[in-house]
């Protein structure tokens, strides 16, 4: 079958991958497909047009929600009806029930902006705006931010660490694109199977191979990293997606290891602050100043408005990392700086994640009902923003998908968190990113689409 | 020789290039180094210490300028003497007569923040403050950023552009670096020489090779580009350093090339809304915007706090940016843009760009003035934050920056904004980055300084 020629607007608001929808839906609304053509895969789709697959993999899960399509988003993707010729005919349909309205989006990795202060928030803008205009450059950040990172580090993370160790940065994966380029092209480094598909991707534009190691109930599985390698990513505290944190064994083993062969451990803590009813064991860079690059982010703790996180890391990638900003004139955006270093100077921060971990746990336990209501488990730690219901195969997890889809509930299956063929299978559920309000609505159908399909077995 | 270990602490507030003399002075004044000793090359203390040239070069600069080195920068730098053991001892001798304090910095780059207005400043942040924060990830830039940016393009560049053509950014080397990533690792891009060093080392970080192309009295010496290019990376409105406008037929012949040989050209407009009696002339990306990637910042209009910068390219481009961003979770913060939308939308960005080009073009007249009362000449066009001093020959280039630094006054030489060995000798003045008393304090110094050497010739 060949394709018709597919028009996305790349500066067009709304998401490459609902345009993609769109799109292929008119091409099938005009002819161009019938029913029992076989669609492309999502990675031949995604070289044609020039997008990532994560583009071609949304649009299909789309089209398999609606139904026009069925099969596997892989490689067997198949239509099974054609669309009405017009869009507003082509939205999901009703849902039988009038238990939630449509789109109440319960995918991962969007903060909880609604228990943010508006009374703090604008005190920070007004203490940022009284410092006047920068003229010079400030490629290590601001000192205030930098300071307002150590006290944060130490309260929260239990890190001690100098201001001079830290450096600002844009944000995480901003960072990881940073500290892969101070890397040599063609470098090895591992990466979590499953794991966060950003950082990977990041690591890969930079130039680098990785190499994905797998993941179990304590996190990384650090006796299956390979010899030969420059950087271990991983994300110790909350395994993402799995929600593990990495075993206290496995965290001196990890150390031990980088110290022998020498390579360095890229720590992601993209939410460690938040655990409900676990303690924190120490960050890799308490255990391995000397070998582990620590990154945070304001991101999740606050909102991506911001775009500031940090490094804390050892002289020598300090200042690779300095060198490659000197050299290139690329430096962390500093209003953010100035807006965090005031929250957290007007103890607004400290309140903050105090309310935001009373309400995500809250939130959680309220997920964590509704899945076991449903016969369902939950696994991972009582931490972070998501939680992770296995389920005993692709094909439920596609069903679990599509069901919720149909009903105005946005899930995310574990396929999409796999850089290759998935190991694991079941569904993530944010409970962070909408409102508490709406979390409520959605929860009485995760509830009934889990409650469908067969669990994974005992938890 | 051999080098003792010279340690720089990357995450020092000072710069590497401080740092790195500081360390020199110390290991001369411990006996590492005896008068006739030959330093190592810039080139190779950069690679044994893995930092940039620009960070030894600078070093060496300082140590010229001390006294205690002489010769060339490059590879016949020779110990003169030794300092004393103390670094208090070791700043700069005090000036013969009391014209200067130390440390006025004449080099170019910075902006003018003295003339942007404090309670505009501050009703920007305020307005920003009044906007909830942003829980979802906002690839393309804040909606209100991208219409200031249009209007602003319009009023002030002459350049017709849709909200829907602009992409924000985290300023220009940052979208050099997006840009670079986006074209096949080895391509081969051509880069102005002399050019801009930051945006020549983006592009090779990213892994492109650069191809210097000679400049002339009128910019990029459009004729002298090979072929096989992936990109033309160039400053049309306004060379940097040399401060030529690329002309019409030039202009035109560019995007002509580019459209039948299927390169992209980058547009760095970094100053280009700063012009004091020179008509402006068409964009490229007004004559070409199917070929022309163009690219703006608020660092050198306002102030590099905001981190904020814009992208306005052909779909494609957009779209490959767009995807390179979706990938890999990186975004420019969108704190800045709100802060630039909010003075946008008051006026008072009209109003400070009003007020800049008075201050910068009476700026510039005083520095003219003081160059030309030395039997000197400035070349380039009345417009942007520098001039150029055409200086007969490397010497005495050396001479003039070693003398004006000795009187406490910092002035770049146009060696280091070669790639290569330099070819155009002489001398930048920056007339925006310090405040104007200051700079009327320095004038006296550039002037005696001057008088003291050889013109280039006639202007």
């Amino acid at each position: 079958m060949d394709l018709p020629p597919l028009l996305l607007d790349r500066a067009d608001e709304r998401p490459l991958a609902a345009q993609l929808a769109d799109a292929l839906r008119a091409a099938a609304a005009g002819g161009a497909f019938r029913a029992g053509d076989r669609l492309p895969s999502t990675r031949a789709l995604a070289t044609t047009l020039g997008v990532s697959r994560t583009v071609t993999a949304a649009a299909y899960d789309q089209l398999l929600a609606e139904g026009w399509a069925a099969g596997r988003r892989g490689s067997g993707t198949f239509v099974v009806g054609t669309p009405p010729g017009t869009r507003a005919a082509l939205r999901p349909p009703v849902p039988s029930r009038p238990v939630s309205r449509p789109g109440i989006d319960l995918r991962a990795g969007t903060p909880c902006v609604e228990v943010l202060d508006g009374a703090a928030w604008r005190r920070a803008w007004r203490a940022a705006a009284d410092v006047p205009p920068d003229a010079e450059p400030e490629p290590v950040g601001l000192p205030a931010f930098r300071s307002a990172v150590v006290e944060h580090l130490l309260r929260h993370r239990g890190l001690p660490a100098e201001p001079d160790h830290v450096l600002a940065t844009g944000g995480s994966t901003g960072a990881i694109a940073e500290l892969a380029r101070t890397l040599p092209a063609g470098a090895r480094v591992a990466v979590e199977e499953p794991g966060y598909q950003r950082a990977v991707a990041a690591l890969r534009a930079a130039g680098l191979v990785t190499v994905p190691v797998p993941v179990d109930g304590a996190g990384m599985v650090v006796d299956a990293l390979p010899r030969g390698l420059a950087a271990v990513y991983g994300t110790p505290a909350h395994q993402y997606p799995l929600g593990a944190r990495l075993s206290a064994s496995r965290r001196v083993a990890l150390v031990d290891r980088a110290r022998a062969e020498g390579f360095l451990v890229i720590e992601d803590d993209y939410d460690g602050e938040l655990r409900y009813d676990v303690a924190p064991l120490p960050l890799l860079a308490a255990l391995g100043p000397d070998v582990v690059a620590h990154l945070g982010t304001a991101s999740k703790l606050l909102t991506p408005t911001l775009g500031a996180g940090w490094l804390v890391a050892p002289p020598a990638v300090r200042g690779a990392v300095l060198d490659l900003r000197d050299r290139t004139g690329s430096r962390p955006a500093r209003a953010g700086q100035r807006v965090f270093a005031a929250l957290a100077a007007h103890g607004d921060l400290a309140r903050h994640l105090r309310r935001l971990r009373r309400e995500l746990g809250d939130r959680r336990a309220a997920v964590t009902t509704a899945v076991t209501a449903a016969g369902h488990a939950v696994i991972g730690d009582a931490a972070g923003a998501h939680v992770v219901v296995p389920l005993p195969n692709a094909v439920t997890e596609r069903a679990v998908v599509v069901a919720a889809a149909e009903r105005g509930v946005g899930l995310d299956g574990l396929a999409r968190h796999h850089g290759g063929e998935p190991v694991v299978h079941g569904i993530l559920l944010g409970y962070a990113g909408q409102s508490r309000r709406d979390l409520d609505r959605a929860l009485p159908v995760v509830r009934e689409v889990l409650a469908a399909v067969p669990s994974e077995g005992p938890a």
